[in-house]
């Protein structure tokens, strides 16, 4: 089973366990043997994949996900249906967290992405600064690259604790092994798209 | 005694109780019979005050903060000067947040400010949303504007909260006032780095 997660940037492929990613200008010639099962946020990206290849089923509407959340991405709908119970942190270009409870989504709130925090800081003069990523977070910061590390970093641990509550979290995208450090009872799994995707798939018999 | 306290765009200028802000382009001449003591994070704009201005003291040497942090603006420095103990938080283009105990600055952090995270989601096609800010913190978001919202008012709310602790909080800047509602123990002073520079000239018998 090949599945296709299309985003704005990126094609992201999934076939027995393995991941991929691959860019929508050099997309490469799959097997028309396989049917590629797919999900797209990006209706240009989309229509890439499907003038190059036939045998493609979009299974957005197979995803049912229980919620009253209006405008909830595809991608992260997926990534939702993949589990009963939990907490799922997205952290790419935005961080998204989600609540899971008992197969009913109960909301979710966005920030920023790491990359977009550096952004931000790097329009003020004087704070034009990298990152100290690996700044302690037990001390008041002592100086500017610090200050600014500890305030963005320390904002998203806690934005994402406050809703988290006492429940696993699920890591997932481009910072979530990094930020899944500091939670004791989370993992980081690349794959919650594609599993949801996978139990949409089985669910309604598709293949 | 007139005060000025020369930003990146604005003079912001203080008499007898009264705060008012000029344009660096069209700076209004002063009566040369008062003396201007300022303060500047703006080479530029420091030099069209003095080119206009004969009867000018730059006043940051006598601003001497206990602290060993590298790199604190004179501005900051001003206003956390004013204070004996508390949480100063600076609400402007970008938020700092400074702990002053026993006459000691003990360190700050930096997030940035509520009109960067407006900006930077609005480079997020999907997310080009305004911001909601008086989005429930109470309740999970159901909707993409209000998970913007909540997502970064809550996580710069408890950036703050972090820090502060216990202690009483003095905001200030343009959404200080805004700010301040989410802290109990806390009021809005827009004068700071004016009490704090008057503090300096009356300790240091400049007058």
């Amino acid at each position: 089973m090949l599945l296709c997660d299309i985003g704005n940037t990126y094609f992201h492929f999934f076939y027995k366990g393995r991941i991929w990613k691959e860019e929508a200008n050099t997309l490469s010639r799959k097997n028309e043997d396989y049917r590629i099962y797919y999900i797209s946020v990006n209706d240009r990206n989309e229509k890439k994949l499907l003038e190059s290849h036939n045998n493609c089923l979009n299974i957005a509407k197979y995803i049912k996900l229980d919620t009253v959340y209006q405008g909830l991405g595809i991608d992260r709908k997926a990534a939702c249906y993949s589990l009963q119970s939990g907490i799922i942190v997205d952290a790419g270009s935005a961080i998204t967290i989600d609540v899971m409870q008992e197969d009913i989504h109960l909301g979710g709130a966005i920030l920023p992405g790491i990359e977009s925090y550096r952004k931000m800081f790097s329009n003020i003069d004087v704070l034009r600064l990298d990152f100290n990523l690996n700044v302690a977070l037990d001390a008041l910061p002592q100086n500017t690259q610090d200050a600014i590390s500890y305030g963005c970093l320390n904002s998203i641990i806690l934005g994402i604790k406050d809703i988290a509550k006492d429940n696993f979290l699920y890591f997932t995208g481009g910072d979530g092994k990094f930020l899944s450090r500091f939670f004791k009872k989370s993992i980081f799994d690349n794959t919650l798209v594609f599993k949801g995707m996978q139990k949409a798939i089985s669910q309604n018999n598709i293949l």
